[in-house]
């Protein structure tokens, strides 16, 4: 598996993935309808940079960023430590980020990232993840969902879906709320040779990146012409004011991201346009809140 | 230092701070004119509990929590590991704990904590702080703040002044926007007998417990009956996100609520009630808003 042929440059990948943005960025300029991305291109001081783009105030996307970066240099201590590395060996890390806040309350909000992490002259690994949080719980999304996740982890290897998505519920999870983010997806880190060519865990990443526009567009599109009441639109602020939480309480992304000093703005586009906390809020039962909040937690969405 | 006759028991220790969670909010529904407390008793499964008061759509204070609690039991092995204790070694910790979101953008966000922590027949200490983040700057209410918590700090040690506020500069940090929370105040911990009497120790944090209400009401009451626009009530959401970013990124207090297994929604009472986070947000120059940014910097307010 270590044989050069299956072997990529830092540039081949970089490629790869800013032609990724590229066509994400169209695909959801498509499905939203009117609105366009803004681009700010930035330069992170000890090496790198990245291509920021924003969607705003779209006709289905409220505010969502599709992120490239390529950020390289010495290892920030913290990051070393936790890693296990020499602080100030040399490092790259390049990726796709993308966090979609829809207008919607019936739409739900999606995150995805594939990435890039490499030692000069050593280790390396890729990482990525897709995960889906709906505002309002239904079911049948969640199956179109993970089954297009199966689809594509089945053309690698049989066993990844089933790992990968038990490894998604314990991470996208609330331990304080004892609550998922929302109905899982698959998450995977620090795949190297022994899971298999280089050549192939990138072709996977990629995979996942082109799934993207189409399941969720799938999904969005059946509610685009639905309408919400202003008590759906409250909910939808609540359940952000969750995600907020997760993101900046436990998501490995966004601390590596601030500990590395990278770019705030660019880190915390993860972040809804508004965000409401009520204390100790209890949905009626019997109501769509209540039902939602009781599907927020690991299933077997497939049957397997 | 250690003579029986400065010491106190831990019965003696939460009695008070129930008196001054009964005083506190006794002085602030006074403020407010029209709101008043809710409370919610608790118990923790490992041992202790405590009582969350929340004040809710008041006149002047919107979303707003003054909480007690006593929580001991063995200690959880996470903090035990950070604190350099045995895990299961038998731990107290009680305090009250005060977070205001005011309705008026022209009334500034205000904490305060005051605790007491104590390990089973060994190391015991106090800690606590109380921080001012305006929506607005407005200098002579930063100055009127920190003459305060000067007056009381000089009648236990003049040199507390000055230690506890660049303690506080540095507690209340955004790293990620090189920006203080607001314009600071006193933050201290780990104050045992190496510092004081504990009678002493104690006897300072109620002082700080009593200067709140008084403090907060000089401030906040020059405001009452200032009427402010919607583009006033939109920076309001936006300082708030950034109080928002600070709690579950950096606070130690929050941090050490989760991992002890705390209750939510007590810990989490310091979320504003709205927040609003948006891409890449720079005020014009020469605003009041451009103001209240450039402000967000250690500053030496009393001109020591």
């Amino acid at each position: 598996m270590n044989s050069p042929s299956t072997l990529l440059s830092i540039d081949q990948i970089v490629e790869e993935y800013k032609t990724l943005q590229d066509e994400i960025c169209r695909g959801l300029e498509e499905l939203d309808g009117t609105g366009a991305f803004e681009q700010d291109l930035w330069d992170r001081e000890e090496g790198g940079g990245g291509r920021t783009r924003l969607i705003r105030n779209g006709a289905l996307i409220e505010k969502g960023g599709v992120n490239f970066s390529h950020v390289h240099g010495p290892l920030p201590e913290k990051i070393a430590n936790k890693l296990g590395f020499d602080p100030q060996t040399e490092f790259h890390a390049t990726g796709v980020s993308i966090v979609l806040h829809p207008k919607s309350p019936h739409v739900p909000i999606i995150h995805m990232n594939v990435r890039h992490f490499k030692i000069e002259g050593g280790a390396w690994w890729f990482g990525g993840g897709i995960d889906l949080t709906p505002i309002y719980f239904i079911r049948k999304d969640a199956i179109t969902f993970h089954q297009a996740l199966k689809d594509l982890c089945d053309q690698f290897n049989p066993d990844w879906y089933a790992e990968f998505k038990a490894w998604c519920d314990s991470y996208f999870f609330l331990k304080h709320r004892n609550e998922t983010r929302g109905v899982s997806g698959v998450f995977y880190d620090r795949m190297n040779e022994s899971r298999g060519a280089m050549t192939d865990l990138q072709r996977f990443n990629m995979g996942l990146g082109r799934l993207f526009v189409p399941v969720y567009s799938k999904i969005a599109s059946q509610y685009k012409d639905l309408e919400w009441s202003e008590a759906e639109k409250d909910f939808q602020s609540l359940r952000r004011s969750r995600y907020v939480e997760f993101n900046l309480l436990f998501d490995a992304g966004t601390k590596f991201g601030i500990d590395s000093g990278g770019r705030t703005e660019s880190i915390l586009m993860s972040m809804p346009p508004i965000a409401r906390w009520e204390y100790d809020y209890h949905p009626e039962p019997g109501t769509r809140e209540a039902e939602t909040i009781e599907n927020l937690k690991p299933q077997n969405w497939l049957g397997l």
